[in-house]
């Protein structure tokens, strides 16, 4: 395989051998290798310093079920500290076929225009763009459709990467034309910022990747295929319902956050869990099941119509539904697709924009509850680039900050996502402490805190958290690299020949005679990396904490954030 | 004497002791003691967590010259860190007439009442107040003298601190009725999140400040008021042109910091220049020199009226001049002088609003050398509290990240002044190293390195400049402790007597038998306590640095700024 690597300031592309420290790495393993070793920890996250890198993980483009994440990594322009941020979509897979290794994106062009990128199996070309710029993601999309063929992969920033605002994401084609993405930290802005509107992939001829060991692969990939089909999250809520399963169990747990972190349990909570989207997708003659990218068995996606049986939005996930419905006090479901729609079109992270319409709706820039608000903020202002726009594509934290309010969920500067750290306190862990800023994804305690997937732990105490998390991080940084959905988790942690079928894959495929305790030093290497680079770029453990307002007790049950500092500094004790 | 302790949450008044260990303690030295030991340092700057403390200096209210200023303390809104920020006016004084030592400000009102305090010999009134709401620090001025009398001293938010802005100063009002401002770090913004529109202050009848040996303070104030009057300096250039007088002396030494400290000339120099501001102020009837504060020798205020001889503007700084002159590339000194005005009306800082201003023109909202542009922001704008007002009130950072820019000339979140770092080396360590942000007062190398008082260094090298600034750090913490003014340093760096009679007025006041180790350790222990709340904030070395875009040269020497980080970690060894 090989390293793509592309000179914005002098436009030119060079294609590089992979050194041997990095032929074992990929994903998020690789995105903060090469981060932490080629930018400087304290440079702008939107000047020339600062390099945007894309990578599919270690066993993305093989029979590995949902193995085709891609990650993609810099220092983000969101919470100062390096980020990976992945997504599913077509983009990874298409890398791995062109034995890509890494695309690096490093240097900004001098003067004003804007750029495109094409990358296929000699190399990469950089042209000038001006018809798509200014353009939303699905007309980008559709448009390059259209022009390179079906088959082209697309990565792609809307209006809110063109306007280089800390929520921007960086969207990604998916196997029906519709929209992933890499969603938090604002990577959308770094692409912004080195001024690419779009990069598009054509596998043809690619290379593809190797594999040492072919039939030892394909009997561990059956082991570890099968198990996922056989867990009954993975095999059976997430197939039917979708991530949105989660608001009718968040909601009885108590602790889906409602009205910005105020209680945990939401009166609308009915009208808009999984549950209800599904009859509602069924009903519309919507797809209730497909997957992000090729080669998944979970299909957790959907295409969710509307009321005259139009496509909406898809990728519809529980986050987002909680986030601008519980959140902010909206139960209409349809009007959440619509701003599903919206964002995925500017191209913003619906958790960092759910965050921040509750710190405008804190700050009485909108009222409670007025999702068709939500939806004018997003079109007449962050669309349109005002300052309005300019303040909110800025995330929650700069929203607070405009306006002067107190009660912001972030961490890092990050919103926080939705399950409430007071009742789910492993998750709350896992905000504080990730170097990501909040992010469930990092270390998803919901798992043992709530779903009771390897074993169970109570989510009202504080006994086992630390632990929890802290397992739960380093087993998702090796997730992450692998480029396998976070979902494949629940049948690796409840199925042992599930994991060891994971490690034989690797095995398999890199000719490596990694134990479950070589696995695992992957993952902790990967988190002491992204913590030395945040530690160089100025963290400290005071960034480690949450919010002073999650000292006041949530109902229902009325518990409060009570880890001490010294508790939480024990996570990255290993 | 007394604290005086206000909680705003129950509206409550408490009048307190003086600890043993805060009685040799005024000034900066006590503000940065109180924060320290009572604000937990990552709370948020603007919640009920946050104190705001004012102290007179050790020496004000006697006749030692120079001696009125008020230091006001808290968490800064702007910074994250320690903040004190210092002004004239009248309001040091009366609190030491009153035998106040410190009044505390803590707590947050419940409701949406905003109140106002008024100080007195017997206590603090806290007073419901909406009559006031939403004006202008000149009306508010006016409004109170004519209800409490020409005597009464007032402390003051404009809209800026209503709004919560990051550039939001406390303004207070001078001997002749204008405005003075403790500028820096957004205090203004910690008043307004306590809904505290002004404090007025009352002296009557109050119980003074004691003096253990009279004769021995007299002797020594005799000699350290003669030796302020007779350096060149402070005797002579301040109170003719005030501190204008610098354009014409930074313009010639390549340091002032012109278009975004891209170059350190201006053209337009003559036209904004002490000695123009001059000439003008003599051919308009205006008053060239009056001091910020009764007792004050050195005089380098004035009043600044407009062609038809009116009032425009008083308290007119280089640094003002400076900022939304060469800057912003303006070269009319009746624009700038409107803009101070409105500045010091709304009570937004000038120099974080100059270096807005200059980030704006950088990101296109207004055209370079747009003066009437700088007018109508402040108006339309950031006075209305309009969505691009929110952004730019909330300072040259806030603005650079809501339009995605990346030239932005801040340390610590807060805008440089007047002395491009580069071609004034010294002041460039101040600007990394000091608690307080980008601050050219912490520790003003301009002494040695620009105007050759204390020895001269070479500007443009490096050699010395580390050593310079922490002497001047060290020495200011102590001036900003007594409540002198930053000026008397003149004299006391190159006439030894005037540093002697300085410690002898402390010890005649305090009965101390403090040699000049015991004084500059003074300063010592209030730069290490400032430094350890910082690290308690999760400050670390890294934020002790300058902007990368300074490793661009500055016409006309072409200089860099080369100091690595192990050379300014160097400053804090002590």
């Amino acid at each position: 395989m090989k390293i793509y690597r592309v000179n914005m300031t002098n436009l030119s592309f060079k294609m590089e051998e992979v050194p041997e420290e990095w032929r074992v790495l990929g994903g998020r393993g690789l995105t903060s290798a090469i981060v932490a070793k080629e930018v400087e920890p304290t440079c702008h996250p939107l000047g020339s310093n600062n390099k945007l890198v894309f990578a599919p993980g270690l066993l993305t483009g093989t029979m590995a079920a949902n193995s085709g994440r891609l990650s993609v990594g810099a220092k983000s322009p969101l919470t100062g500290g390096i980020k990976e941020s992945n997504s599913g979509g077509t983009a990874a897979q298409r890398l791995a076929k062109l034995g890509v290794k890494a695309l690096i994106v490093e240097g900004i062009p001098e003067g004003d225009k804007w750029y495109c990128l094409h990358v296929h199996k000699d190399g990469v070309e950089i042209k000038e763009e001006s018809e798509l710029l200014g353009k939303g993601n699905y007309e980008v999309i559709h448009t390059l459709t259209a022009r390179y063929g079906e088959n082209t992969g697309v990565m792609t920033i809307g209006q809110a990467g063109e306007y280089k605002m800390s929520a921007a994401n960086i969207s990604v084609k998916d196997p029906k034309g519709h929209i992933r993405s890499a969603g938090r930290g604002g990577l959308g802005a770094v692409m912004g910022s080195k001024r690419i509107k779009f990069i598009t992939l054509d596998d043809n001829d690619g290379s593809g990747i190797e594999i040492k060991d072919k039939e030892k692969f394909k009997k561990a990939a059956q082991i570890f295929n099968k198990g996922l089909l056989s867990h009954p999250v993975s095999g059976n809520a997430l197939p039917k319902y979708g991530t949105d399963v989660l608001v009718n169990i968040l909601n009885e747990a108590g602790g889906l956050p409602t009205k910005n972190f105020r209680t945990g349990q939401f009166a609308g909570a009915e009208k808009i869990c999984g549950e209800t989207m599904y009859e509602t997708i069924m009903s519309r003659k919507g797809d209730p099941t497909h997957g992000c990218h090729v080669g998944c068995v979970i299909r957790c996606s959907q295409t969710y119509n509307d009321k005259d049986n139009r496509y909406l939005t898809s990728g519809f996930e529980y986050e987002t539904i909680w986030g601008f419905g519980a959140g902010c006090t909206v139960d209409d479901l349809d009007i959440i697709a619509s701003v599903d729609n919206i964002c995925d079109d500017i191209g913003i992270d619906t958790i960092e924009t759910a965050g921040t319409m509750m710190v405008a709706m804190e700050g009485g820039i909108l009222p409670w509850g007025d999702g068709h608000g939500i939806v004018r903020l997003l079109k007449d202002e962050i669309k349109q680039g005002t300052s309005l726009g300019r303040i909110l594509g800025n995330g929650a934290d700069f929203t607070g900050k405009a306006f002067g309010l107190t009660r912001i969920p972030t961490v890092k500067h990050q919103s926080m996502p939705a399950y409430d750290p007071r009742s789910v306190k492993g998750i709350g862990v896992t905000y504080a402490t990730t170097t990501m800023g909040a992010d469930h994804t990092a270390g998803y305690s919901v798992t043992a805190n709530i779903l009771k997937v390897g074993g169970h732990i109570d989510p009202l105490k504080k006994e086992g958290q630390v632990e929890l998390s802290r397992n739960l991080q380093i087993a998702t940084a090796c997730l992450d690299s692998a480029g396998l959905c976070i979902f494949t988790a629940f049948a690796i942690l409840d199925y042992e020949p599930v994991s060891h079928a994971l490690i034989d894959m690797i095995n398999a495929q890199y000719g490596t005679n990694w134990t479950s305790d070589d696995w695992f030093d992957l993952g902790r290497s990967v988190l002491k990396t992204e913590r030395a680079f945040n530690e160089a770029a100025g963290f400290t453990n005071k960034d480690d904490r949450l919010p002073e307002f999650f000292s006041e007790p949530v109902p229902p049950h009325n518990v409060t954030w009570d880890f001490s500092g010294a508790e939480l500094d024990q996570v990255y004790q290993f």
